[in-house]
């Protein structure tokens, strides 16, 4: 997008925003392809994070397909934006590259699913939402479609029974009619509905509520529309009175919203790298930051218990003792450590045992790189061992 | 736009979002409508307006249909969303009204031409720009369109011989081509190019440059391209690191942009209450504010020196000595009042010989409405005389 104007080929469309080379320049600055709503982080000063540089460029990095980097090199590889660890509540390491500034918001993707999950934890267990609940109790008109007789708690596991196909970048998919639908591409097919509410209502039912884990972005959504109702604000606003404002964070953060209004709150979240690291410490402190208790401890310890019986591939092969519980990644049963991930290589890594908080923005050029991902684990871990030597 | 989702019948769309009753919604909230990108304030405390409020209320405002109102049921009855006065650099009036809050974003219309002209203006003085020079110098591809002989004077003073035709929701003007090709329309007609500056492309010359005052917008889009071309600078940044950093602002701005990425400088700006207050007591003040000059003093003498000659009907019947200079609105050619107008009822009024500022964003239910510009006039007239009469 250099130039007054670009030259054609080389402008962001809504056609191609979210695809390699533009999204390297579009992750960070999502509000100049789409309507967005803010995420107001309130008018108290900024929470402390305190600094305590490492210098662990060094750190090496062994790659799942043989090969060793880096922890630099493998930043620039896996096309880093934005990279923070968190050590005992200090930061050790902040690093902007391709551009990225502190006060940048970037898109994290499915990130945005783990902070509406956590938001939705706050109202469980204060009262306003009952888990076991139906739906429709919230929503009535969602009796018309496949949620007519789910329960929240089967969308917080991604457990429904309802038919979402998940391809990305397929014309036909429902990922793809999702994508049309909350306005992150133009709406000139005619066969889809204009609003991501609208788009919910028209999926079936495929299979009984709460026999399988299936990654479905739609889920997320519709919580957002029960939490909506249950409480009279947008999710907007419910993530900035209980998260945003809470934490302390130093930057507004904003949502994409639909031709409706509506928020996309699978996947349409902006933040700063240091507001994400926020949330991640917050999460490692089993909900305690910035002076009070902001997450309910029993809700985080619940993300941290998943049931592998249910995790089935290909998240398998990747981690063969993982599971998927209330928006979180949990990267091995037998361990406490959480991940949020999001498409072209969004991760904040959450591990309480070992104090450590891990947030990389990225823009890979692929939605989904396996490979990326399992490499990204190996450098937090490598990480973890060269912090807790003593490294840097 | 209430509800999850609202309901169709009140849901703002691209086509409905400008009109009433839905601006009193989206003037506060273009960004959930149009993408935008940001003008940064930079990283500066904010400059101080102190405040020393007095209680004006009970002014007496007389309409120019006759009857009389006071200015509070002037504010009400005239669409106010934010009211600001200040006299001698301090606040005696601030006013939200409609929901409006000191951080909100209030779309300005065509006051931001008058922002976009004071940066010319600082250009011009550095040399960067030469008003003389033909625009062909900064921008070559004009020359196949009516402004390839024109200079960036005419333009400043909305004196081109350029065919524009500026009749607001008329499906044929010019204007209503440049809504749909700077994206505040959805792009479904096929005959409009779809950015600004391609639309530029296509204006043919009418008559001979600098024998004319007519007002057109797409001129300031135009002197934008050359700002943006001479500096390397998107307008957004030259906006931001010209004024809105230099003068404190308290919150960064944002403009709406085209497809291309390209701001509608014409009138996309957005920016809070006290900020374009700021901007109007640097005006008072000769271009000195928040401890440095940020616009040369012999710019801001220009701008309050016009030529009545030259100022056609309607404007004539409103302000018979009125005149239009670097994209300020004089009120009367025997004064040094100027005033930065926009559609649908925004002001900022500065007078330097009585030390006052008056900022005043709306949502009419109309483009124009002489009736309320000219009340808006005495109203601030009043307000002036009971003021230096030590009211309140």
């Amino acid at each position: 997008m250099a130039g007054f104007p670009p030259p054609p080929e080389r402008r962001v469309t809504l056609e191609n925003w979210d695809q390699p080379p533009f999204n390297r320049w579009t992750f960070q600055r999502v509000r100049q392809v789409i309507p967005t709503r803010e995420v107001s982080r309130g008018v108290e000063p900024a929470s402390a994070l305190e600094a305590e540089p490492k210098d662990l460029d060094d750190v090496s990095v062994q790659s799942v397909r043989g090969g060793t980097a880096t922890l630099a090199q493998f930043l620039d590889e896996t096309f880093t934006d934005g990279f923070l660890v968190l050590h005992r509540g200090k930061v050790v390491i902040e690093r902007y590259l391709n551009g990225m500034r502190p006060a940048t918001l970037h898109l994290s993707q499915s990130v945005a699913k783990t902070v509406v999950g956590t938001v939705a934890g706050i109202l469980i267990h204060r009262g306003t939402l009952d888990p076991d609940a139906p739906l429709t109790r919230y929503v009535p008109e969602l009796e018309r479609c496949g949620y007519g007789d789910a329960r929240l708690c089967h969308l917080l596991d991604m457990a429904s029974g309802v038919r979402f196909t998940e391809d990305y970048g397929h014309p036909d998919s429902d990922m793809t009619r999702l994508d049309v639908a909350s306005g992150w591409r133009p709406n000139t097919r005619g066969d889809v509905p204009d609003s991501i509410y609208d788009l919910a209502l028209t999926l079936p039912k495929e299979c009984e509520h709460g026999t399988r884990f299936l990654y479905r972005s739609i889920e997320t959504d519709v919580i957002s529309w029960c939490m909506e109702r249950a409480t009279g604000l947008h999710l907007t606003e419910l993530v900035g009175c209980e998260l945003w404002a809470k934490l302390g964070a130093e930057w507004d953060a904003c949502f994409t919203v639909d031709r409706a209004g509506t928020a996309l709150s699978d996947g349409g979240f902006n933040a700063t790298l240091r507001d994400y690291a926020r949330f991640g410490q917050m999460i490692v402190q089993d909900g305690r930051f910035n002076g009070r208790q902001i997450v309910p401890a029993e809700w985080i310890a619940a993300c941290r218990t998943g049931d592998n019986a249910l995790f089935g591939e290909p998240h398998r092969s990747h981690f063969p003792n993982g599971a998927y519980r209330n928006k979180w990644w949990i990267k091995d049963v037998s361990t406490r450590v959480t991940m949020a991930l999001g498409v072209f290589g969004q991760m904040i890594y959450v591990d309480p045992d070992a104090a450590l908080v891990v947030v990389k923005l990225s823009t890979w050029p692929d939605y989904l790189n396996p490979e990326f991902n399992l490499d990204t684990v190996r450098a937090v871990e490598a990480v973890a061992v060269a912090l807790n030597a003593g490294a840097g």
